[in-house]
């Protein structure tokens, strides 16, 4: 895009998102100093004055890094160049589920807590970041929920920028003579996202004849809509544990309504896969009196006549 | 796999993709002489020979490559020597499409006259050429569709190796002591699914450890059910040309509705894409008195009140 379009789409991205929103409730801009978060304040401080938002940029610091200080007191400086309040606030990182797990679900906390009840939290991810999500999602091979990626409004979470990519986002950056911090991760072959977009997604792009960021983000929203509406018609199905219920749905609704009894009963929706699926499939299908299918969670599944029974997996005696 | 595990479903496959064939109709293995239809012919002389089946394999020569004679040949008597009896067919190919899509379509040609009425092909795609159509399927984002890969029944088309992996084929191949012929253009970076093959794969492989090809498979299964069960109740709307209807029904189905309405009407199917569809949208959901819809194929769609009319596109004079 050109520099008008991608400022006016950024700040239509804004106005849109926060649509559903009270005029006066609060408005956090997720800020890490990155040309999407920054481009994101300058749209949102634009979007502020002129309809009269309480808004204000949030730099959550990880200290995980050593100039985080330093980088984190430059991004407030810059948002409130750009007309936005802005302050910065130091989060302890746990160590559960890996680094850039911990860090995100203790930067998730900080924000929201100065969202507050009624307040949002807007997001800077980009058109490439939902091409990651999707390409993330293909190695879960769970179908179309995993390759849903991301929505523009998600409860509290509000992403305006997902029509931009993330040069438009720099295009946005050097029109406020903004510079913006590259975080050294975002290079670090450590990291399955970093390796996505700068290893995956090139050579995609280049085998595939380019548009491959477009096309995957297009992936993304017409998978979402599909099982939105699956999903939908999946838990409107009327006694979902019988047996000749489940067999007469097409198999699109039928896997469905088994996830969703699963995950009723306690399974774990992280670890819950296709793979548990298909076997709690073979009971109705290719029923010859198996024993109990054992999901993740401590829950498992029996067949009992033409029923399915849920409930927790008797511990071995 | 192990040996007797992948010889087990491919001969399964075999019978699975025949079980609603006649005994007698003629069935033909596409043979190139690559692991995976020397793995196929193999599986299928075993069949043939305990059911009673009349198959034969069909190499068809392009005559494209220099060796292309011998490559038939060579090919032909590996088949018998696995018991099926085979023979070659010269073709002679266009350029309609660029040289693969050229080749492709008279080697179709060759194997449905092969075939006859009521005749099956038995084609040896494996569960690595699945993850390859998955990851075409991405390039074109164009939703659940297009990210569906192959059928193992699919009209005439059969594939029963569409469990087993490229290398499981080999297995069989050394089991046979066949030696297979290694295509040069499997290594080629001019084609695009070559190219998929040995850098993208194994790329995504790496940065999303492992279990790639397995997990596109299976997207590609699941979304088959998915785009079956839209496709099935996208058809059944009533009234698909008027703006109320269209205007109520979940975006997964009106996007559907309007691709078929397009089609019906004239539109080219391969270039019929979501732009195109987001377009007639607009026209529903954005109406603000546009200008005809023009889509691929000549045809274009507009509005009057609160219909859509889908007509041949107006020369201008």
């Amino acid at each position: 895009m050109r520099l008008t379009e991608a400022e006016a789409a950024a700040r239509r991205g804004v106005r849109e998102v926060l649509a559903d929103v009270a005029t006066d409730a609060p408005v956090i801009v997720a800020l890490s100093g990155g040309a999407d978060s920054l481009a994101l304040a300058a749209a949102t401080a634009f979007v502020a004055a002129k309809d009269g938002l309480t808004a204000e940029a949030l730099v959550v610091d990880h200290g995980l890094q050593d100039a985080s200080a330093e980088v984190a007191e430059q991004a407030v400086r810059q948002a409130r160049t750009l007309g936005l309040a802005a302050r910065s606030v130091r989060v302890e990182v746990g160590t559960a589920g890996g680094p850039e797990a911990a860090a995100r679900s203790a930067r998730r906390a900080a924000l929201l807590d100065a969202a507050g009840p009624g307040g949002v939290v807007l997001l800077g991810h980009t058109r490439d970041d939902q091409a990651e999500s999707v390409l993330l999602g293909l190695g879960r091979g769970s179908g179309a929920r995993s390759l849903a990626g991301m929505r523009a409004v998600d409860g509290p979470w509000r992403r305006p920028l997902l029509v931009l990519t993330r040069e438009d986002t720099e295009t946005v950056c050097r029109a406020h003579a903004t510079t913006w911090w590259d975080d050294p991760h975002n290079a670090d072959v450590r990291f399955r996202r970093s390796r996505l977009r700068t290893e995956v997604l090139p050579l995609l792009e280049d085998v595939l004849g380019g548009g491959v960021a477009d096309a995957l983000a297009r992936t993304a929203d017409l998978l979402r809509d599909d099982a939105d509406l699956l999903d939908h018609l999946a838990a409107q199905v009327d006694r979902p544990s019988d047996v000749g219920v489940l067999a007469a749905l097409p198999e699109a609704l039928r896997s469905r309504v088994l996830r969703r009894s699963a995950l009723e009963a306690g399974a774990s929706p992280a670890e819950t896969g296709a793979v548990h699926v298909a076997a709690l499939d073979q009971l109705i299908t290719r029923w010859s009196g198996q024993e109990r299918v054992e999901l993740p969670g401590g829950v498992s599944c029996r067949r009992e006549g033409s029923s399915l029974i849920f409930g927790p997996t008797p511990v071995a005696g």
